[in-house]
């Protein structure tokens, strides 16, 4: 199979989950501490996932827990952001101009900065005041989802915690392997298809919203160089299906978290104005060992991910396009 | 001067001007009995209008005000917003779906609903506390902004807010047509030539992000049936920058708030790698009688869509193609 690499892959995730007693250890005492409240605070793909953690947790919990922007921050500020306040944050390289702007004047304010910084001795690992160093790439999700799981615990959110862990430590690095596995043929039916569309659509709700719109910048638009959009499901009813005709490419994500039911209205419309849309939906990944009531929470955006993974793959072969290479991002100062 | 009837557009805004007392006593009410949070609740463009009255207030207030989403309401829920919430929203027709049903979970909860309902007698203006009915179009903004404004005025964060007022109720409504006036050989320029683009990208920050997203999506999209995607001016140089090229049709809009800095790096980025741009600046419509440091505030919106009136005026008569009808939109049920 193109670009899998199946023990390195299950390595990668359950080395992820091995970084529980770690977080555990900082959200503990954060939490002993007291917070007034919580950001997760990023720029492009990291403020995605932020917006991820976010809505998983605002459907599960009453903790104030929100999505800061790294450049609204450090322009428009945010005065609710205080030296009480818990800031968590995430960086490939650890030098996102952005970020560390943004992370230089929280640390003024006396905001405690938990940070998982890829890369040991950044600027951003020694800006942060508690730092998580793990290296292997796509695992995003699965720290700040910890965070917001320990957080929840600790306010009584989430009973089933260790339970709901257990079955993680088991069974979630296998079973992403074989849902991949799964997704192999169609990733490579649908990268034919639709490697040179013009535009695409990426809809989306719930956890899903924050997966299209990251699908859409940061692998379609900034890796592959092809034409995208993200537009949330309940969005989408309210201007842009006026645009859309019987060859429009459109995908639509379908989570399992309760926004579906947003997704499903957009489901049912689609067959009726277009021809040319693809629905992936997570429910057609069964993953063993994993309760189907837990399945709304990380694993969700998981599978859909190991989903688009092929689809990546495959536009990469076929479009003669190296995925790590950009025209203007880094290349030159603006 | 195509569909311009400067008495009436003059009318409108004064119209809307003279809320103001109508507005300080419902909010002064409120301030009075206390609340926890304040939501601007919407979807769509009153979404739109109410990321812009947040990032307005943000820069200003520590006063604690969020956008709600009205689908992800009545789906994922938000358990901070209580019986001692202040929840604002506006209506043309006073029964767009997904927000009747959020309003009507609101009540449940025993938030405080104050509706700024274009047609009395809908069923949102029945399920609100407090109403407002104005009919005439395109005041959103300035009712929005009148309630963050006297927000902060009782906050203490506006000493100057009679001033800034008898600014407007003397200058605002004469200065708009004048800017429109201003705009219309803009407008003609622009429609003829992006009219026919297979897609159009538009790029703002602060409240002028709101802006662009409603722009996009309510006008280009819902309404003159182009393709359009709006992106925020520091996520653009997070993957949508890669997919631009000389021919790529991209629309900046520069306003006068503090994330203007933010959009004048897509300025300084954009003509190195594009040749088919067009800046749109609230700078270049002087306002007699509005003092400069008061610019930033709803001018900056207002002046924005004069310019964009013009262009969609002329879009509509060259597309041959009316503006008040949809494809789907309300003509079935899905």
């Amino acid at each position: 199979m193109l670009k899998f690499n199946e023990q390195q892959q299950i390595d990668t995730i359950q080395g992820a989950l091995e970084l529980r007693p770690t977080v555990e250890e900082i959200i503990d005492k954060v939490w002993d501490e007291g917070f007034d409240n919580v950001f997760y605070l990023g720029i492009g793909g990291t403020y995605a996932s932020g917006m991820q953690a976010v809505t998983y947790m605002n459907g599960r919990s009453d903790l104030p827990v929100y999505v800061q922007h790294a450049a609204e921050y450090y322009t428009t500020g945010n005065r609710r952001l205080t030296e009480k306040s818990l800031v968590i944050l995430s960086s490939v390289t650890g030098t996102t101009q952005e970020v560390v702007r943004a992370v230089k004047e929280m640390k003024e304010v006396g905001a405690t900065l938990l940070g998982f910084i890829d890369k040991a001795g950044s600027i951003l690992a020694e800006l942060c005041d508690y730092v998580v160093c793990y290296e292997p790439l796509g695992t995003e999700q699965i720290k700040y989802f910890m965070v917001a799981d320990r957080l929840m615990n600790r306010n009584g959110d989430f009973d089933d915690y260790e339970e709901y862990y257990a079955e993680l430590d088991n069974y979630l690095a296998k079973g992403l392997v074989e849902a991949e596995k799964k997704a192999d043929s169609f990733g490579l039916e649908f990268a034919q298809k639709h490697r040179h569309d013009a535009m695409h659509y990426f809809i989306g709700a719930g956890n899903q919203w924050g997966a299209v719109y990251s699908y859409a910048m940061c692998y379609w638009e900034e890796q592959s160089w092809l034409r995208s959009k993200s537009i949330h499901s309940a969005e989408f009813l309210h201007g842009t299906l006026e645009v859309i005709d019987e060859t429009t490419p459109v995908t639509l994500f379908l989570g399992e978290d309760e926004q579906r039911m947003l997704s499903e209205r957009v489901k049912n419309l689609l067959p009726r104005i277009c021809a040319n849309y693809t629905f992936i939906d997570t429910k057609d990944y069964p993953v063993d060992g994993i309760s189907e009531k837990n399945r709304g929470r990380v694993l969700s955006y998981l599978l859909m991910h190991c989903v688009t993974q092929r689809i990546d793959a495959y536009v990469e072969k076929l479009n003669c396009h190296p995925l790590d290479i950009r025209r203007y991002y880094r290349q030159f100062d603006y």
